[in-house]
């Protein structure tokens, strides 16, 4: 089959091998599937990963593991369009949540470490990770399920109340879908901060408030601030901004940049160490969030309470993977999608 | 009076000027004074601090501010025994809770920032600070409220459940009341980690289980992890030892310390930039803790749910104040305690 696959650097195979799915997996034929920052920064060397590329998705299955679903799993038809998880755990771990699967230490995660993903033709999934789209959600609006999951992470691990300001830094795509969700799903008073007016007018279009990163904004003015501008500065920035006792959420993941030389090096430990004691003295709380429930992704695309289509980009088919991967690293560009096929 | 003063360098002074309580604030005779871990960052330049040192301490009453006690302040007789919270507001800032002036952005903060200390003959301390001491804890046992209750704002910001595993990271001053302080008012496993065999003997004399920091302890293993080493390292440790989605408690506020040279710093900073994306990964929170809670201190302490005393290294005499903080520096020591004055 067709796949972007990265070993040293990113190419695209005409013939790699179909996925053998392996007991308790489900063979799905991908239509489309979304670039994220991850993948950009997997090909600088995150994670060590080496194989198919990709970790969000729509597609269909095309066949079935053998006997009846396990316990948890949606019952799908062949030919159901589904979505995917992307946290995978041993067919023989017991049957666990999605939450307990994110983080359960055997788990392997898809187009992430040490699984195949889904810039291909064709990708192997368990069966429990499977979630059936709605008719009312397109494609294209699918792929976004595995981001706006993670967006609701927010609120399954932070409560955000009425009453709180809430500032997310960064308008790259989880930025986006961070802003959308919490004002989709709370009645805080929602700020995004960036630095592309152009992004930022598609959520003041929602009436959602926006700024830009150069405003004047009164530091420790926020209850809440999510960091997802993937990069070491924003949590330092993201810190000045909160109020003593508010609450730092951190969504990105990358490979950290290296500094260019000694006195950098000093320079930028110094500001972290100034910030971890800022921590204790500010009483802040800094919460790690990764991957969310899709159910909650799906309720809000299907509600229309989040918009995506008009973050696309771009879409390219998967011949075209890696000019893909090079529109998505280009300054100013928001999500690329993989057509990768049609719906039978 | 005499006053241990910082300015450029420690020393002793002889005729430092009695302070002049502004509105509101009590004058305090101090009694005993406890030397803390800060008080040595200070010394080092933590906080640019100048003026007298010291913020654990019991004292007398010995002048009152005119007209009716404040809303929120204990009613307090001259002469009465008492110790002082350290985070002090103005008089005509509306009244507020402890937990509000801890952070309060008007605060000063009792031998800490822009406020004279507690390592004097006299200290002038806002009435609402002042919690009277009962009879049946001692002076040398008082000194130590101020420490306890930091160590049970720990309970006050993380609900510590009965089938957590609670490690505290540092067997000094504060590890050893964080330890007692979470064995003691919670129903958690707990068990200190340090490096001193005599410091954690006092613990396992309490029933709380112990352990070398070179002791193989599984990494991922604790629910909660309270880092209480002072050190940059103890973050790093304390965060490969949290399970996914546990907690970490920072305590220590502390001058950073500067690497070597270039090479140092890079290795550092790729440490904490990597530890950084982990949190993320492993959905850590991380908890500043700063002050706490005086009457749950008065509390333990009263019924001997804690035993602070034999974590005093030495007590020494104001004058020879000097001496005392060489004392709390020396490697193996624990509470020094500086005896101002007899009760009369």
């Amino acid at each position: 089959m067709r796949a972007l696959v990265l070993d040293q650097r990113v190419a695209l195979r005409e013939d790699h091998p179909l996925p053998a799915p392996a007991p308790g997996e489900a063979l799905v034929r991908v239509l489309k599937a979304g670039i994220c920052s991850t993948d950009l920064e997997l090909v600088k060397g995150y994670m060590g990963f080496r194989g198919i590329l990709g970790h969000e998705l729509v597609g269909q299955v095309v066949a079935l593991p053998a006997g009846p679903p396990p316990a948890g799993a949606d019952p799908l038809p062949l030919g159901a369009r589904v979505v995917a998880e992307i946290n995978c755990v041993p067919p023989e771990a017991p049957a666990r949540s999605a939450a307990e699967r994110a983080q359960d230490k055997s788990r392997t995660t898809l187009g992430i470490d040490r699984r195949d993903g889904a810039f291909a033709e064709y990708v192997a999934v368990p069966l429990v990770n499977l979630h059936p789209v709605p008719d009312t959600i397109r494609d294209q609006e699918a792929v976004f399920v595995e981001p706006l999951a993670a967006a609701c992470q927010i609120l399954v691990q932070v409560a955000i109340k009425p009453t709180d300001r809430v500032y997310v830094l960064g308008d790259g795509k989880l930025g986006l879908l961070c802003a959308q969700v919490l004002a989709a799903a709370s009645a805080a008073d929602v700020l995004a901060i960036g630095r592309h007016d152009d992004k930022l007018a598609l959520l003041r279009r929602r009436g959602i408030r926006t700024a830009r990163a150069d405003d004047p904004i009164d530091a420790a003015s926020a209850d809440v601030v999510v960091e997802c501008t993937g990069t070491p500065g924003g949590f330092l920035r993201a810190r000045a901004l909160l109020r003593p006792r508010g609450t730092l959420v951190l969504k990105s993941t990358y490979a950290p940049p290296q500094p260019a030389d000694g006195a950098a090096a000093h320079e930028a430990l110094s500001a972290w160490q100034r910030a971890l004691v800022q921590l204790v003295i500010d009483e802040i709380t800094v919460v790690g969030s990764r991957c969310g429930p899709f159910a909650a992704a799906l309720r809000l695309l299907a509600q229309k309470r989040v918009e995506v289509l008009p973050l696309i980009s771009a879409r390219h088919p998967l011949t075209a993977g890696v000019q893909a991967l090079a529109a998505a690293r280009a300054k100013g560009a928001c999500k690329i999608v993989l057509d990768i096929a049609e719906p039978t």
